[in-house]
């Protein structure tokens, strides 16, 4: 992040809690990070181009290339704007918390921004090991962030020690995805919930225990 | 089916099992179905046309129309050529059934024609209407021809009364297409095995029961 800014005008100051450091190089953040999305979605990950992104952010493609690279890297970057953050309390059970994390996946379904961004990357990853890389980075750092609903668990005593977090998370998750970018049938939060309850019982019995290979 | 076709020619005749009536009306469905795999993989769904799958099948455009009528149907039938049998019998326990048809996904995953077909297929939805009306009835039918694993049980009363055999399945298979077709992971017997085992797990326990909403 670039330190040298000059102060934030009060009137752009954002609301408590989604306080962001920097004035000019948030603004330059936020439109190339729209750019990038309305650039993936008019022409897909194959053909998005980064001089056509800094075009349609106002900026230089030289700062787009100095600040992030590659595609790539705003892809992953983008994808993190667009998240949403859930609380997953120690004092919730596995099912509560996993109940958290697959109505989040429906809210980020919600999202008309988010939802392109993925169907775009779930379209291009087929074809493209770099979009691929991309969307399998995003999705492995949000498993990261939920499974500490598994660690506490695990901590607890809710679920038997060894039980992959990970694979919890993927089995949680798993039904949903399945019906919004493989069959294309609506996802209901009873959807959301029965993911929830059946990936905590399979996690309870000790299905997600990794063993090494016998 | 055309029945006034000629006798089959003895060296051409497909092994027991596997016996299709028709003689140049077969060769000319799977020349066609041959040619659609390779169009698609070639131009993606979008750009696929039913003029040059003909041109490469080296039979004219009409037959098809007439045949097919669409490029979705010729996709539809291409994709029931593709699949495997399985033997799901009432003998075997609900979890062993699940294993079969988990078995049977990786299977296919295997097969690097029914790969590229679903590959192609995942990718076209994204964007086509058409596309994911053809994907969608193609896993529907599957998840009807293996739904019987879930009637046994629920007969045997190894599950409850009211178990949507189609929750079941898709249980099933989901953590699989999560890897195979998002997070590009690689999917091992292990994952198909365990899948199985938590969506046995959680219809026994009575999660699939589809309740009126309350």
């Amino acid at each position: 992040m670039d330190r040298t800014e000059p102060p934030e005008d009060p009137q752009s100051t954002p609301a408590p809690g989604s306080v962001r450091p920097g004035g000019r190089t948030a603004r330059t953040r936020a439109a190339v990070l729209e750019a990038t999305l309305a650039e993936l979605v008019e022409t897909g990950y194959a053909d998005a181009r980064i001089d056509r992104i800094a075009a349609r952010a106002g900026v230089a493609a030289t700062t787009v290339y100095r600040r992030w690279g590659s595609l790539e890297n705003i892809v992953v970057d983008l994808a993190d704007d667009l998240a949403v953050s859930i609380e997953l309390p120690d004092s919730h059970t596995l099912e509560d918390n996993l109940r958290t994390v697959a109505r989040a996946v429906l809210t980020l379904n919600e999202d008309p921004a988010h939802r392109a961004w993925l169907q775009v990357m779930v379209s291009a990853a087929v074809r493209s090991p770099k979009a691929r890389e991309a969307l399998s980075s995003v999705l492995a750092h949000r498993r990261d962030l939920t499974s500490v609903a598994v660690r506490h668990a695990v901590t607890r005593g809710e679920v038997p020690p060894g039980t992959d977090p990970h694979e919890v998370i993927r089995a949680t998750v798993a039904p949903l995805y399945l019906r919004m970018y493989v069959t294309g049938e609506p996802v209901t939060p009873a959807d959301a919930d029965r993911a929830a309850a059946a990936a905590a019982l399979a996690a309870r019995a000790g299905l997600f225990v990794t063993r090494p290979p016998e």
